[in-house]
């Protein structure tokens, strides 16, 4: 049996600090191989003409990585998500491999297969939080779907980005670049609400709009053991028609989390019947909201969330320990991403396909610069 | 050491069953005597007129308790909480004397002094619930403020009530019966959802509108030894002056849970500033509605949730053991109710005063017929 003392785990550390530095100089020439051109919108009321563009990214910090692009994902650039500054290299779900690192970097070497989702950067970071994914007091971070916030570019329309290595997760070898590119955001979104609000063995879950997020939602929930997961497919292709017009009734105070990805409409929410929803839920159920439509939910009596006393909540990203672990989970049982693959070139017609609801279940952009 | 085997304690149960029934015999015949008389509103319109009419209560069944009325406290009759059938005898928060039990009764005898809130029978109790204090499938609660949906007499400004033992509680012997009155919907309605969210050392609790359910939601967050117990006062007698329009982000990130009774306006809701509110939480933290305010809460952008992965949940009572925790609590940490007390002739001036919000903090009725 080994023992650690504090002066051999500092050895370690130090050691692996050395490591960490040279890889950085190694690395350090072939850095001036690597191409930063995206594909770039200069007006989001049309999000499907783009141009690629050469782009400058920030200067690279100690805890930066370097990572060459193979895939990434799709998500909305319609304006409804704040104010966008112009022109915009988007583009999240992000994976490929680590090509540089900054000199602090511990966790990463060149070469790693590694994925980035919704944030790659932090801007002040003056909290200790447990919660780094959340944009907590104090604490900026910057997103891959929208870089004014961030003043520069680091989103995944592109063929390089750089991340701190917080928002840089290791893809497991069982997972291809491709399967686990949808993961680091729609994936995480729909598991991170599964593990906060208790799924498991006796918990039954509804899923209410199967698309890139209902679909992992669905598998997760299955993978976590929950007694039921039921696919409300209300949201699939269309309304609740006159036929299941009594849904809400026949479901009633079955569920412990009802996960609401849309309810036929993408990107849009006044419309969800918000207290039918609550009244499917058992006492002290929780409803979370998985996208982030434009518009807001409709106005809720206070009376439907006090007559189970239900909760209504949203989903955003997990934390990086919540990532690790989707991705062990996904390997260990099987949850598969259904992508359909399309050449980065056509990011525009993967936007309107994804705003239009006809992708099954989510878009995948190779890079092709 | 003593051990009970099963048919030990199903000998304690006989006995009990058997002191239960010869109770219920006792007081039998001084049940003549009861009246049941009570001020009935003929319009909801017209909250402020009421009349002394006699009535029946429904038969008395195995688990029903009659008490002999007090005192009584105040609630809305404004029609905002669906339709009632007239002419109402209303009236929640009631304390009083047992006077007679049905056969089974076995928590009470006759001369006990007792508190009624919401809640006083079921009418269908097909479902074991954990939670009997919730309106859950297959379970149908008749409350004391609105007799239309029990179909019978069986509420608080009148001489007299016939409840369930379920939900009918000890008044502890160090609580006098008026300051018990308001804990058995105000209280607990203020002291469940802390319970249930996790109140205690470590946690920062906001309160907004320091009105009937928020002075026990100070007083509570404080009994439970929360870190802090803030009063966000602005619901107490007015808005937002202009002088603290930033209170949110002065507030940002700081508290756990935020328990709001009202925004400067009673019975309203639809101008609370939940963005705003969501704003002060920490990760993960829960914004509670106490009141029930006749109109719905402002629309909900999905983002204002997300951002700190908040949640927004709304309280209703509490369960039988909540109630008991609260009583023993108040006496044991001084939580006191801050009433104005009237005699029960003067309901209608107190429903006034009390919609005007202008009550310190609780009217507590005392019968006078």
């Amino acid at each position: 049996m080994t023992s650690y003392t504090p002066s051999s785990i500092s050895t370690v550390t130090t050691l692996h600090h050395t490591l960490a530095s040279s890889l950085a100089t190694l690395t350090m020439s072939s850095n001036t191989k690597l191409q930063w051109k995206g594909y770039a919108v200069h007006d989001t009321k049309q999000p499907d003409q783009l141009k690629v563009v050469d782009f400058k990214p920030k200067g690279i910090e100690d805890k930066d990585i370097d990572i060459k692009i193979e895939y990434c994902g799709i998500h909305t650039i319609t304006g409804g998500w704040g104010e966008l500054k112009q022109p915009i290299i988007a583009g999240h779900e992000i994976t490929g491999h680590v090509v540089r690192v900054g000199p602090k970097v511990t966790e990463f070497k060149v070469g790693d297969r590694v994925g980035v989702g919704f944030v790659s950067l932090i801007h002040i970071y003056s909290l200790v939080n447990t919660h780094p994914n959340f944009q907590a007091h104090k604490l900026v971070l910057a997103t891959t779907v929208n870089d004014a916030r961030a003043g520069q570019r680091t989103s995944g329309y592109a063929t390089a980005i750089r991340a701190n290595e917080l928002f840089v997760f290791p893809i497991p070898d069982a997972l291809s670049l491709e399967q686990a590119s949808p993961m680091m955001c729609a994936g995480i979104t729909a598991y991170s609400p599964l593990r906060t609000n208790g799924a498991g063995p006796g918990k039954s879950v509804g899923v209410i709009g199967i698309g890139g997020l209902g679909h992992y939602a669905l598998q997760f929930a299955k993978a976590l053991k929950c007694d039921r997961a039921d696919a409300l497919a209300l949201g699939a292709t269309d309304f609740v028609d006159t036929g299941s017009k009594n849904w809400a009734k026949e479901w009633s105070d079955t569920l412990d989390i009802i996960l609401v990805e849309r309810f036929g409409l993408t990107y849009v929410s006044h419309h969800i019947p918000l207290s039918d929803i609550f009244a499917t839920l058992k006492v002290h159920g929780r409803c979370i909201m998985l996208a982030l439509p434009d518009d807001a939910l409709p106005p809720i009596q206070t009376f439907s969330l006090t007559a189970s006393g239900v909760y209504l909540g949203g989903s955003h990203i997990g934390s990086k320990a919540e990532i690790l672990e989707m991705l062990d989970l996904a390997v260990k049982e099987g949850v598969k991403s259904y992508i359909e693959m399309l050449p980065m070139k056509e990011v525009g017609k993967a936007v309107q396909g994804m705003k239009a609801g006809k992708v099954r279940y989510r878009y995948v952009l190779k890079v092709d610069i």
